[in-house]
């Protein structure tokens, strides 16, 4: 059997403190951190890291090379046309990719039935990507995340394979993952503010 | 507590029931029934569904309708570009999109141990997706996924906002995640092949 439950309140103090030096550092995203001490503030629960949901553009030095990736731009809200074409403007090598990403949260939770109820609760508010992300005796932990994701490759070292029409109308369609994601955030919010 | 371990071996006999029925009727990407074959031939596991990876070519009628979406194209392996041009010369309306998705494999586990050990197994092997998916008194669901993904807007209505060059470029990014997928596959199989 594993040992989550029992080393659970010494990990949430763990992770507390490890929170509040973040919120502190101001390294979480703002909007997200209402949710965040909600969890927390359930007995049952806490959260040890999450991202808000993001639109950025990355340079990959090559194919999978995540490790050496870098980061041109990178925004937790809507972007506009032109903070995206700055970013792109200074891709040099590599490829360069345009890319949504999904809110996460990774929640611990005490008891396998505390996993499952969360994670339940957080597929119901759209966040149908959630799973149990793993478990070990330190902890049981819960992912919650949606389906919002675009990976469009946009060129390769230096040169860009795209028009600035198609940029306008896929930062148009990002903006509205975007908006469709942070709304999810919300009701997630909600729903755990009503229950238990 | 959750049932799932009481009922695995009714639930086991059922899914290979459904699955015996699925490969005579060739609903079973072929390069994966290797695997499956071997995931099932173990006492504590059996598969519920699959895919071995897809290039996809989809119409969405709107923007996140997926119930109303349809493919134009569809590939296990991989693609040349002119069957990609063939499958996007059908689009008429809505958007267009251009998809990669990893290999994704559901295996039902009898006891958590069982479930955590093909989870770190399947992790190791380049399945960093990988998750368990749902904890019911029926059924322990891990899924072995992987990262490999494109989401690329096409065009919309009608209009295609990409280029036949650009079309060439995503396609052979596909192919190399298509192929780094389905290299996995087999990492894994040997894997389990070598274990328990």
């Amino acid at each position: 059997m594993f040992l989550f439950t029992k080393n659970f309140d010494e990990q949430k103090a763990r992770a507390m403190a490890g929170l509040r030096k973040a919120l502190e550092e101001g390294k979480v995203d703002e909007d997200i951190i209402p949710l965040l001490e909600k969890i927390n503030s359930l007995e049952n629960y806490f959260t040890t890291s999450s991202c808000s949901g993001r639109i950025s553009i990355m340079e990959m030095p090559e194919f999978g090379d995540k490790v050496n990736a870098e980061w041109l731009g990178k925004w937790h809200r809507e972007v506009t046309l032109e903070e995206v074409l700055d970013a792109i403007g200074m891709h040099s090598k590599g490829q360069l990719w345009f890319l949504v990403r999904s809110p996460i949260i990774h929640v611990s939770a005490r008891t396998m039935e505390d996993a499952v109820r969360i994670l339940n609760l957080a597929i119901n508010c759209g966040f149908k990507y959630s799973n149990i992300k793993s478990i070990s005796h330190k902890k049981l932990l819960v992912e919650i995340r949606s389906t919002e994701r675009m990976d469009v490759p946009l060129g390769e070292n230096g040169e860009l394979w795209v028009s600035r029409e198609y940029i306008e109308k896929i930062v148009a369609i990002a903006n509205a993952q975007l908006r469709r994601a942070k709304g999810k955030l919300k009701k997630l919010e909600e729903e755990i503010n009503s229950g238990r």
